[in-house]
């Protein structure tokens, strides 16, 4: 996409201090930008690279006095940082929403219906009675089931695979080679010691503006729903098991794994490699450090845990600090253990 | 599908109580069933909800009476709960082999050999010289190399890979986007730094009725095979080495990574998360606790392990209790350090 | 593919004693080989093998004579163990390379230039503006953006996904699945608990010799790049966040999961399931254990590290060893309490 500096200055209602008939195309750091690219200057350490940039257009605060002379046009705004981030918005949001209509071939089963606007990729497979919503973009690869719902303005991005009966809502997106709603893992051992599979026939529901992340799995319930809450973000490489439910606004970082039908609260802060046992409860703004295992239920809201198994954060990096020293400590306790049994002795002789 | 309430008695050995001519095709807890599924009550608990419930069909035990008006039919059976789940299985069969023929555009490779009542997703792949089984389900997007054998009513669901020379048993189920046959991570270091690729030529064989769960690797051997013995069931997002082997029955949750070369034996329990180092020999009948790093071989068959680097389970509990007490025994031993030494003193100056 | 012993004899400079006319496609051990296979004999432990293989043609040092008739031709070399690792790497390599030409249907944008000798795998999707060099193999279901360079004699394998102006180097391997320039796990939380999408502009840029695993996922960069750099090695099922750097010749095994912005320096080697937290520098030749936690940057060259939280890894072993104690340790404690505490009664009551 090419924009004018005038048009951009419009966007963010700046004025143009410079050539206005100039084109950009990128967004780019200003000590790293070229000819097409507009980037900003806000903090004034980085105010050198304003006289050497290969810029096309530079956002500045409107209160900013360059010292020497410019190339790049200008576009004077209120706040220099909050434009550009304002601008980088708008650009994502072009480029999501820009694709539109249907490559060939595709596999769009005729029970299905598709929304206005959308966009379906090549090799994507949409199969029976399913209801897909206006602007949602379909990549290719992409291989939506039966029965599955899908709400307006939903990226599902390439070889990202919605089993049987999903619900996704509105403004979610899912990352590529995601799978959401494949069979959650339900063995029943038999006296031979072989395992009977135990059907799953539940289905994963996505709530509005989730984000699922690459390679991420969802896995549906073995009866009712797996459920992800408005507004709930998961990284990359998440395992999330059957009859689980992650609340509202709950980020999960990358390689997290949630053991089935365990309930994690709303506003939850999960760092990465986190590992949680079935069947817990956990309360509200409950936050966990990397690689925590967390085999007990949180019943009090707003904790931070840590460690393996897990308990509370500051708690576990003093216990870690004295971890590091065990060595040393067994050694004094050896000396101690001398001495006393010494002095012990030197009692049974002054009796 | 949809069955009459007729069908369904009739599968189950039941007596029907009511319409027998009413018809359902979903399945669902009886607390949440609506018109068109059918729901089962076997905990006394809940006969509550027998009475208001929206199923059009609920089974009960023969022995049952219940004390108010039902609005669904009841089938009448030995026992509900056993039936109910007989029930669960037969759906869940259906629905898995109903898929028969072949949609457009596949690519099947003239040399390979397709057995009877096979699906074959569109943009599904089978190279050359590939024997597929009977009943066999491969969804869209699957992947097959060349020189792949599948067996009998094994399904691979949508995004597998199954990379050149892999052999898959009967009655197994591959999971969404799961990679089986992929290069094993072998490089050879050069004095000069740089790592030579060892080339990896062996193959995967997946004996009957293994699980390979979704987005799970499983790397080719270096030469010979990387072997899944009958019945492992693996859940999702694992890591396989090349030249490992998984005993027989032996069950792997998610998440767990097993290095190169290192052999499982059978009936184990592995927990999420856990990780193997290569070349090891583990015992029939071990189990490994969430998060477990297992460092060296284990022997005797039978234990529980748990912790990183792994040992006795009770153990590793007990370990674990003491770690965050640390910073208090650290203190205690401080305090008795100045003690002793106090004493020490004392007793010189009594000298 | 097929060769007669002579072809093989001729390429490794060898002698043949026995029909050199008999032809050989498969590689296998002694002790497993059957007809058509062709093996070596280097430490003579597998001497006896010899005498039974099945295998067509056996390469063996010119200095050693069989005690014994041999059914297989021979092949004479100098060193018969390096002779069968250039054997290997031959054949691999002519494997690898051997896919030549467009199956269909496959999705190519006119825009888009491929170089010489590539092959692209039906199903496979090729958005605008790539360039794509020469001997490139791009196989069935692989998404190639827009925007997206690749270099020459790169291998790129079943379901991977190169997003948006992705840039590939020369003689990379992408192993199936792996997903390279997804977004960035990147939200601004928000007054009312909510968090609003930080766009992610940047790319991932790959340099030569780069290879990276199944279902591993990387990043792009929220602006510039994640950046691979030449040599690196990336096992299956790993996670690099945005703006990270990976050293030149460093090697990362399984399931390991790199935040944010972390730089690791090169010819570093991480075992599988660490974690590195974000805002990271970790200096060159720096070595990780299995499941280390790493928060905190590595200045000094040359360290090994453990644990987690990480520290030196003789010490992180010999605090481990202590921690199994912990309980005895304790006890331990206590009873010295009791004796201090008996003697300075016994004090007292002296005094």
């Amino acid at each position: 996409m090419e924009f004018t500096v005038r048009q951009i200055a419009a966007l963010l209602d700046g004025e143009v201090n410079g050539d206005d008939t100039l084109t950009v195309s990128r967004l780019a750091k200003i000590e790293e930008a070229t000819t097409g690219s507009i980037s900003f200057l806000s903090n004034l350490k980085y105010e050198p690279y304003l006289y050497s940039t290969g810029a096309s257009a530079v956002i500045v605060d409107r209160s900013f006095t360059p010292r020497e002379p410019v190339a790049a046009a200008l576009i004077l705004v209120e706040n220099s940082y909050s434009a550009f981030t304002r601008l980088l918005e708008e650009y994502h949001r072009q480029l999501t929403f820009a694709r539109v209509g249907i490559e060939q071939p595709t596999y769009l089963h005729a029970s299905s219906q598709l929304g206005e606007h959308v966009y379906v990729g090549a090799f994507a497979y949409v199969g029976k009675n399913c209801r897909i919503g206006s602007n949602v973009k379909i990549y290719p690869h992409v291989y939506i089931g039966d029965n599955v719902t899908i709400g307006d303005n939903t990226v599902i991005h390439s070889g990202a695979k919605l089993i049987d009966n999903t619900v996704v809502g509105k403004f979610c997106v899912i990352h590529p080679n995601a799978v959401i709603g494949s069979d959650g893992f339900g063995f029943a051992p038999q006296p031979d010691g072989t395992y009977k599979t135990i059907p799953q026939l539940g289905n994963v529901i996505l709530e509005d503006f989730v984000s699922v992340g690459t390679n991420t799995t969802i896995d549906c319930a073995t009866m009712g729903s797996t459920i992800i809450r408005q507004g709930a973000k998961l990284d990359n490489l998440i395992q999330i098991g059957h009859n689980v439910e992650i609340g509202r606004n709950t980020v999960i970082a990358a390689q997290t794994g949630v053991s089935g039908s365990t309930k994690i609260g709303e506003n939850c802060v999960v760092a990465g490699q986190v590992g949680f046992a079935g069947h817990l409860i956990i309360a509200n703004n409950t936050r966990f450090g990397a690689q925590t295992g967390v085999s007990k239920s949180v019943k009090e809201e707003g904790q931070s845990l840590n460690g393996s198994p897990a308990f509370d954060l500051k708690d576990s990096l003093r216990a870690a600090a004295v971890h590091r020293r065990l060595p040393d400590l067994e050694r004094r306790l050896i000396d101690l253990e001398k001495e006393v049994q010494r002095q012990q002795r030197t009692e049974s002789g002054q009796a």
